[in-house]
């Protein structure tokens, strides 16, 4: 750990504001798919990059990387910064196979069950959408940030992303190549990092590629047996200047095991989630959240290799600004 | 259509409930995968079959056969036999651009959006779960059917398939075949027009495929720009006969453009939806309903090729015995 | 009727917008009850009309002026102006009966239902609160519209209404006075009528009192067995001069059997429902919609009295700009 | 404290189930007011009961008995036996006033804002129905528990109640008779001390009243700034034995400001709030719930009288167990 200073010993200086500005002006990807794109850097995948992805199916194993959507999920953790308005999934039927037993569906004349789910679409593992995160009075390509009201998202809703998420998954295991159970909170990961673990790992990050990374925080609080302090608390994650990584690598997605992919404490007093800030309004680049990456994590130490299929579709729930994601990393 | 006698004019024979317990006795699989088994015909996939299926992936083209989930649903069609409980999906906003462009969100140092949707499981395209339906008082794998209660599917729930529907898709556009814009409502495809429209289309239908079947229906009615009658309604689709050869071909699952897949009205007086009956208790075989194939079939039209890769997965909600879904058909 | 020009019969001048404007100045109330107030034209009511109004429980009989809450609802109307985001009350169960007589409840060592309503605070019978419409930039008292942002309604949530909503009711039955089955749709109610209603009923409107009228609206739409057209469609109401009327009799609140208590289609092409601009954000007045009056009115007529006790206590939901209700006479 | 024996110390011996089964010979009311009865002990209000009941209304002061609805209620205690599916409300915005100050509600020619509430019928201030509880394969009056399935409760619904709880309401104090802050959890409150209380407060219980209780448990909750252990934990409550004096003493309903209105830990180790058992299947008493009574207790304290008007009634939610309600004393 010597080669990485400052990590997440509280030594990092604080950004000012000034830094995160310069930042959205520096990586501003506004107008790079023209006036009208709602997918941001999901258009850096190509035909052929889904092509070679498919062909990383050598075994034909498939991995889930979901939570289930549950009454146990992370948000009944208890935190000092309270997401507003999530709350576990609540799942009720509609009907029940012990309506069938009492005899009260016959006259339906067949025994069936249905049911129903009240789900905050940033709950559980999910993707966040272009329309989440604004930067001043705009959002994504520039577009005004009126264009998300009470209605829904008007631009760039999750259902523009409904035949994407499909390509090449890269795992960066950075809790495993630095050799700690886990990143501790606090722990900030930087663009040096990422190039390390992927040099250690034997795996190049390019163009179109959906970008996992493995903290580990996920099987520590998994561990523990409750989720406080993991939704809106303080989590290893990406140092702020990583944003010029991924703009370089021109990655498709990120995504990883903790809530909010960034490093917390914020690195700005600032700003809360400065990465956000810049990252989904400024780059247009998606990002994905609570992903389960254990069982992934082991099969590529495992193979000694660290690309898969990635098929993620989101739920083309129109206006959306997230989905549920059920990603599955196929090899 | 000279060849196919009965199919929709009215004169097939209305089938009696001692059919359906034949075939219930015929057709069972319980206990084939073993005592403990909770997702049936979707064991019928091999990883070989998913390295195969990897394999169609040859112009990175990818399809998605979700309709979209808001309140242009199909529920929201009147019909004679309305779907208990069944309501198009309510998306509402927890935080808004217009709250951000309002500075309300400025406290929180963040200018974000949130979500949340009111969600009956089978309110679009989605999987009908091995808790779906009942034959008296059991369910798939012969487990009591008070297994499905208010507490939602302690067995066969829709988590227990997370890591399914990766495969090899194959479909079979019988309306296309039948030179017909759409099959009319009433009109029963049997295992004779399935086998003559593979032969048709030149491709096989073997184990472990996801067998998708097209109708037209769905397009007819986004054609009229009403979902009446859809729901519930008369439509066209399988035959009962169709489920021996369903069994014989040994699918991992069968979806299609309607609201049930069966053709309706019922083929028998004694049952309702008799098909569904024998195919999710007794056979164990998972089906997907509400599933829009108009361009994946003219792709197919165009190609000549009729199969591609899979992947739907389900939404992995803990106990469900249905899941919305963004199937996707990769080329 | 050949009393009433211009009500129903197409040729009344429409208002232009600046007779909206000024009639907000006319009947500003903003300041009246102190820069804090919260409840508007509540405060009219004073404990000694409490006091009086429960002298007026002579006979011991309760009246519910609500729909029942149910998927029956006039949401399920189809109508040119949909109300968005408003369905029919959605009641699911948690546990069940059922549940109880398949023995599953029994590990628990009781057995019990609960259930669950998924509820549009304006789906039936309800008032609308004072944060419900805005007038430019501010609501009622003067308070900034941004108060009523995505976390609620940070003033005038009806929660600060819980002790409110009882004193003297009044009933004037404008159709039955005008010896109509039902007002039509478009049919203006002018306060010439509703004091000519009052003086033939014998009774005083005055302040302080809970007013409803009514329409008979409701009962022709359940006689015809659907809502189509009730929900945001043309209906009879009262016309925009009866603000200064309200005004001056410092009534509580404003109720009727109708959706929306104004005539429509609108008095004015510049503006929707301007009767609704000033009501609530101006005056403070709250208002009652879809409220069932067809027993109350048979009983008052029977009496040929026209005042009761009234006491329809708001839910107190933090931060809504609306409650369900079920308002009771008590005679 | 030394008159009651047993009352908290724990040394209080437990029921065999045989007591419970003798009490629901002893106390059963089914058939009392007819074969299809759906309300139970509320018949015992007689109009009369009503108008002297309006007759305790003498100042003009109205006392809300409810908690706010929010995501701060009961439900989010962490318990031992925590109620299965409920939650805390969850509110969210349809419209806003953020959306007005926007400008993008103005195409649709009106600024309003609109609501919607989750609301688990039992989650705070409510009535629990005659459906909520049933004995054996029973409910209320002898029907079959199967009449509550999925469905809804086809018998005693809560909308059977909409013209109900209006009467008179008396208060037994008795945190305060027995000059206690609040009683302990596990204090078990006798039919002895509801006398006492009754008697030192110069109050008589009987026929049609609306008995609420106080405990203090509440209070000591919202002091404490936590709801830990109140839903499902240990309490203070009504000790089995009151079943008689309750059913002796006519009264229409009972309510108090716990969680369960009995004493818990459980009376009998056989069962699961035996008190419940009796009270709602048997004598058919509807009970309220999560009273908030501590503003009404120190008016009768101050006044020494402890009889008032009482108006609380139920949202008709068709087919429901419970209902969430706004108390209303009005003196």
């Amino acid at each position: 750990m010597a080669d990485y200073e400052n990590t997440a010993d509280g030594t990092r200086p604080k950004l000012p504001i000034s830094a995160v500005h310069e930042a959205a002006e520096r990586l501003k990807n506004w107008g790079r798919w023209g006036p009208d794109d709602e997918i941001g850097t999901l258009n850096h995948v190509q035909p052929d990059d889904i092509v070679r992805a498919a062909g990383l199916v050598r075994k034909g194993k498939v991995f889930s990387l979901a939570l289930n959507l549950d009454n146990k999920g992370p948000q009944g953790g208890r935190t000092k910064f309270p997401p507003v308005g999530r709350f576990n999934p609540v799942h009720t039927m509609l009907r029940t196979g012990t309506d069938a037993y009492s005899g009260v569906l016959d006259k339906r004349g067949i025994r069936s069950a249905d049911d129903l789910v009240l789900l905050p679409l940033q709950a559980a593992t999910h993707w966040d959408g272009l329309g989440h995160i604004f930067y001043g009075d705009h959002m994504w390509n520039g577009y005004d940030c009126r264009e998300v009201s009470s209605f829904g998202a008007a631009k760039a809703g999750m259902e523009k992303t409904k035949e994407k998420f499909v390509g090449r998954g890269v795992l960066l295991d950075v809790a495993r190549h630095l050799k700690m159970e886990f990143l501790p909170p606090g722990f900030a990961i930087t663009s040096q990092m990422l190039e390390d673990t992927a040099v250690g790992q034997g795996v190049q990050v390019g163009r179109g590629d959906y970008l996992l990374f493995r903290t580990g925080q996920m099987e520590m609080k998994m561990a523990e047996g409750n989720w406080d302090d993991y939704p809106g608390g303080d989590a290893p994650g990406l140092a702020f200047e990583t944003l010029d990584w991924l703009q370089n690598k021109e990655v498709a997605a990120v995504a990883s095991d903790t809530w909010g992919i960034e490093v917390r404490p914020n690195e700005s007093d600032e700003a809360n989630q400065p990465w956000h800030w810049i990252c989904i309004p400024i780059m247009g680049l998606t990002m994905g959240e609570i992903f389960k990456l254990d069982e992934l994590a082991k099969d590529c130490d495992a193979e000694k290799t660290y690309d898969f299929m990635f098929v993620a579709p989101s739920l083309p729930i129109t206006g959306a600004v997230g989905s549920p994601v059920n990603p599955l990393a196929i090899r």
